[in-house]
């Protein structure tokens, strides 16, 4: 295909011609689709349908005898559920405090607690300090962003890469005492799609910080979500708590997962992995925040998955239905806009989310156009803090909510988009 | 009945032989009961067994379409469960946050957003101040305490009398603008029993405080909670937030309740409910805190308990359980204890727990007692902002959780404990 750039001013005035006639078409169907949902389909919320059947009367004890229908002043909760996560973190159950619906909320609580109480007793509470500044690499996930902002964070912003951020970046940023942490989606990363390699993983567990009370918030949101069965085909990230401990940096990093995306969003269980003395601190607060978690749920979730060969068989039959339109959608970026020389992307093998890399100065006007022309993408900017991407590049695809057969569609009008703010950029 | 201070020295030689007698009784007979579990019982829990069957298959959407089994960014939950929630504290439904599994927890996370953020835009952040008093009526619920006295907030202590605590006395207390608020139990307190009259109402609603963010936790956890089905045997409670609207005070109460006691404790649902900008405030905070609760909780709570003469008739099968516990303990009490001249209480209307006050420097002896008979009591003192009970004379009774067969025995060394830990006392 031949690149635009390389397009003589007579190609370039047929194609404006043939693309504004593309453009008036798709604006006289009145589309109303949508591509910035990034949550499950219907489809693949059945597949959990048999939670709302869980556990059945009769079956509501934990295995040492915990009645979960009733209080039981352990904040803890189950030991059968933190060996689940615990399985799934790759540490042992004890590390492990299984919560909420939420591990948003496990994230923002972790901050809390810094901020009032300090990350461990005898650091100073954050909330006293002038500045806090986190490392966020980019594009991220917008609600960590939105948090971080809200809690005072200054942001500094690290670029992702192929492998994750630059070590060599991070090892610098974090010469500053007031870096007094980083908050990533290492695994499939949202939206970057990314995997942070085992050279990221291994500086950020090695590296020496200046504040001795460094944290990473580690939001493993994904870390069973492959798009493939084909071990080949996957990412691997490794264990940055063993790294850690190997490091002697076994408090720096707190990590976080849930079964979101796994069973019902918002309606499933979270978790926190960390340190012997940051699960210690974590619970000494928790236990007066709550009696404790919803035992019955995570009693649901082990009963409905309860090993993790339950989960990988679970997670292929999410894979199954997501797989065509990731792929889909990548082979169009692929032969419709990369080849033609209009932008890039990281093809992930897992996860939610594909981020395609417009022309710089392009994001803006493509999501603009793609809405005039009746579909929805997440506004550009939206990956970045402060709502703003430098380089206006970055927009954030979400395959799963959309149906399958209005993909087609909507990325005709993506092509329609890119092409024509690119040529709009290109000609000014 | 004769008084113990009345009985002659060889009365209370042979009285003490006799209760020596009992004990030793007691002690062969290697009892394990307790006294001392404020929660329901597995004849209550049987009667929301339905919940495990909630809600139904093609049953899960909110009556604006809502899918609960998915993620909709909306903090606030489902309309109908704010209403659901909006009715029982009698409030607009807009001015309700429906939570997660734990009212606790939405009292932490006012704390925390007082402490980090400041109670609303505008006020310096708790946190950074040196130093925050709350007064604290007792006895008082014990977890209320841990958890000021980990934020670091220093308690106040104001006696409850039979009206709840003396309006003069609070209002010479927030006369200093150190005192930033109240935590309480305004409605068949924890462990009191004692509802607060309106004079005790209005006046916390009306009083001028110094501190301009004063806030009242009012932690309305037994709203509905009524022993008797009979309305003159019921206490009522003032809305606090109508008087504090009235006062020109809207912002200063923040009120909590739950479904803890209702449905299965630790696996319900929660609310706050407060003024139009305290419920603003809250939301901007927590909406980057989850993405929502659990709504297809919310839902299974609705579908259950579809509105209040459903949870009036729900409530009425809890009381015909508790009823009959409360009652004979009242009566051991009052025939046994009381007419003896040994302590008094106040025969609670509701609730869970029956305070019973000893004569001053006998509870830690008493409860001591017990355990040696084999009857676990709540530690004397537990109620008391650091456990301690300066009077050393409160004991809270917990009957829901004990067999009903097992009560007579457990009062009967009850009363063997207060007889001898006071001719103790009274001898000494």
């Amino acid at each position: 295909m031949k690149k635009i750039q390389e397009y003589t001013k007579t190609e370039l005035t047929a194609e404006q011609e043939k693309l504004r006639k593309s453009y008036e078409s798709f604006r006289a169907q009145h589309l109303s689709l949508d591509l910035s949902r990034g949550k499950p389909s219907a489809a693949q919320l059945e597949l959990s349908e048999a939670l709302l059947r869980l556990p059945k009367p009769g079956d509501t004890f934990g295995e040492d005898g915990t009645d979960c229908r009733n209080y039981s002043p352990d904040v803890c909760g189950l030991p059968e559920v933190r060996r689940w996560f615990g399985e799934l973190f790759g540490v042992p159950w004890n590390l492990v405090i299984p919560g909420g619906n939420s591990s948003l909320a496990l994230i923002h609580d972790a901050l809390s607690r810094a901020f009032i109480f300090g990350p461990l007793p005898g650091f100073t509470p954050w909330g006293r300090l002038e500045k806090v500044k986190f490392i966020c690499p980019v594009p991220g996930y917008d609600w960590h962003f939105h948090s971080l902002d809200q809690f005072g964070i200054e942001m500094i912003q690290v670029e992702t890469g192929e492998e994750g951020p630059d070590p060599a970046e991070i090892r610098e940023i974090v010469k500053d005492p007031d870096v007094k942490g980083m908050i990533c989606v290492p695994m499939y990363g949202n939206p970057s799609g990314v995997t942070y390699s085992e050279a990221v993983v291994d500086c950020l567990a090695s590296m020496e910080t200046a504040a001795p009370d460094f944290r990473i918030i580690w939001d493993n949101a994904y870390m069973v979500h492959h798009l493939y069965d084909e071990p080949e085909k996957r990412d691997r990230l490794a264990n940055i708590y063993d790294l850690c401990v190997r490091y002697g940096h076994e408090d720096r990093v707190l990590m976080f997962t849930s079964t979101s995306k796994m069973t019902f969003p918002g309606s499933g269980i979270s978790a926190i992995a960390a340190s012997p003395a940051n699960i210690k601190e974590a619970e000494r607060i928790l236990h007066y925040r709550l009696v404790g978690y919803d035992k019955l749920n995570q009693l649901r979730h082990l009963r409905f998955l309860p090993d993790k060969a339950a989960v990988e068989a679970h997670m292929s039959r999410h894979a199954a239905i997501l797989r065509p339109k990731f792929e889909y959608i990548e082979n169009v970026l692929e032969e419709e806009i990369v080849k033609a020389g209009l932008g890039h992307f990281h093809p992930p093998r897992g996860g939610y989310f594909i981020c395609f890399y417009a022309l710089p100065g392009c994001a803006k006007r493509i999501v603009e156009l793609c809405g005039e022309m009746g579909v929805t993408l997440t506004p550009a900017g939206a990956a970045y803090p402060h709502d703003v991407d430098p380089k206006d590049s970055a927009i954030r695809l979400a395959p799963s909510f959309a149906n399958a057969e209005d993909i087609p569609v909507v990325m005709q009008v993506f092509v329609t988009a890119v092409r024509m703010a690119s040529i709009e950029k290109l000609t000014n």
